[in-house]
């Protein structure tokens, strides 16, 4: 089958591999879309810190058909339309006997150390399988993935209905997180990005305001718009710019949610975090939110469909994915192994 | 009288000023104690960022005896023995109309901005005044007030009974927060701190393991004796380096609470708090704390006598008070002007 494998820092090729054969436990899934995400450009770039391995079938957000079930299979059918949980933790620290398996510090994840889905198939265990509802498309299932993210950003940072908001960078996980913060009850989301079409497409996203970092001051604009600052920061940027201008826009007592994977260290004073009595949050990955936002999704309550800008095929994933989104041109790219 | 001037960093004279005279709304206290603060420290080593006008006399945790009360004030009276909260908000902003004053961005204290307790006798308003009760002696009286900013840090933290807890550095606030911790049901209290006498201080107030950084390495340390870190590390040092070792003694989902005020900048990575989904809180100062550090007192369940490492003569307090407590000598250092 034709498969993205990545062998190292600007080293991914599309080349036919073995297919993947089901083990007991485990479905084989024909993928239907998978998408790039933001710490495949980590890996890309060659930040060693994500833990990769190599060689890999890359791929951890994805859709598609169960074609074969496994032995021991009980709650998947063949024909299934699944969306699959990328990741789990070790099954026996804490936070997994507590379910918070998402705070695991031994995780796994398909696309990163097993095969993932930016193939035709991938075999995948059962546990880790999610029905979906007819309601929901293909297109938007492939992005369920990521929203489960942004979600759980949402739900681990303290806003309540009626907070105010900045998201720095409207990359794919900003739009979401932005979409997301709307239907917590934000009630002003102020959104700053450098690329004009991600700043379109913050718009469509749920923004109230959005603007360009290099022309107009994210601090001075926050605080003109709020008074004294956001109650909750969001930094879907992952820079040492933005980090600085999210917690300088924070009010007092307010927080910064980081979301980004950060690429590089960052330099702060904690004087005045203190001086604020500011919060730096952090949220990773996500636990128990599939069946979260799949309910949104069918209520409704969040539409997610404007932050998907193109669909490919699996042959252009470096040429029209990785370095597309690389140049911020784009939002959720689909990946399509039928193409 | 006598008091303590700060002229400007390394600039401290004690010499004979002005006695202050009664206002409306304020009582005139002779001073008992006056200890000196970390902050004062700061000051001192000319941290422009802290605020303090010059001249100024210092001096912002203190306590004394009522000797005159100014027009219409009607809760105090002379001869009551008093402890002074030492600052207070704008009044306007939200946080103080909702009584979080502490978050204010516009704060003033005594012996900051506006004339503190490095002197015989300090002009303060009537409604910054508590009244003692006859259980607590003058010497603990005059330790309430940094008692209050350590109590703040453990309710501002998401410390709760049964919790494992780190200290980092044991100069009178992270010995005041290593007795809070205690009263508050930590498990286990492991304190950090470079000179011996301070380690000495740290076992007397609650620490269940002491070690110097610079012979055990913290972070092995802690995972020693916890196996996957400390719900919350305190950092009451303020430097990179307890930071940078706080965090990561933090295990997964817990926290790093900021007490100490910090001279420089920070260089960490947002990446590893976030792969641990750790947070970062701050505190500073307290609010409405001193009745319930009182309560405590009086009640026994913190004990804070330790902590008082000498008694100096106002004339004294630069060579035996700053430049001791600079060079890590000492717990809390009470000032008399009265010796």
């Amino acid at each position: 089958m034709k498969a993205s494998v990545y062998y190292g820092p600007q080293n991914v090729k599309v080349e036919n591999v073995e297919e993947p054969k089901v083990q007991p436990g485990t479905v084989k899934v024909k993928v239907k879309y998978a998408c790039i995400c933001g710490t495949d450009l980590h890996v890309y770039r060659g930040e060693k810190k994500i833990g990769a391995r190599a060689p890999i079938i890359s791929g951890h957000e994805f859709t598609g058909e169960i074609v074969e079930t496994g032995a021991g299979v009980t709650q998947c059918n063949v024909g299934d339309r699944v969306i699959v949980e990328n990741f789990w933790g070790c099954g026996e620290c804490i936070y997994c006997r507590e379910g918070e398996y998402y705070a695991c510090q031994q995780l796994e994840a398909y696309g990163l150390q097993h095969p993932g889905g930016f193939a035709e198939y991938v075999v995948v265990r059962e546990d880790k399988v999610f029905q979906l509802p007819d309601q929901i498309s293909d297109e938007v299932a492939a992005v369920i993935e990521p929203t489960a993210v942004a979600m759980q950003s949402v739900k681990n940072s303290n806003l309540k209905i009626g907070d105010k908001v900045a998201v720095f960078g409207a990359g794919p996980m900003g739009l979401l997180v932005t979409q997301c913060a709307k239907a917590a009850g934000a009630s002003q989301i102020i959104v700053f990005e450098i690329h004009e079409k991600r700043r379109q497409l913050a718009w469509e996203m749920g923004a109230d305001y959005v603007f360009d970092p290099t022309k107009e001051d994210p601090v001075k604009k926050v605080q003109e718009l709020t008074g004294d600052g956001v109650d909750i920061a969001f930094d879907a940027a992952g820079a040492e710019e933005s980090f600085l201008a999210a917690l300088d826009s924070v009010r007092p007592k307010g927080e910064l949610m980081i979301v980004s994977v950060f690429a590089d260290y960052v330099t702060y004073s904690p004087f005045f975090q203190q001086k604020g009595v500011k919060t730096i949050k952090t949220t990773r990955g996500n636990h128990h939110m599939f069946p979260k936002v799949m309910g949104l999704l069918v209520k409704g309550s969040i539409v997610v469909d404007p932050v998907i800008t193109s669909t490919i095929r699996l042959d252009d994933i470096v040429e029209l994915g990785y370095k597309k989104l690389l140049a911020g041109e784009e939002g959720k790219v689909l990946v399509s192994p039928e193409l």
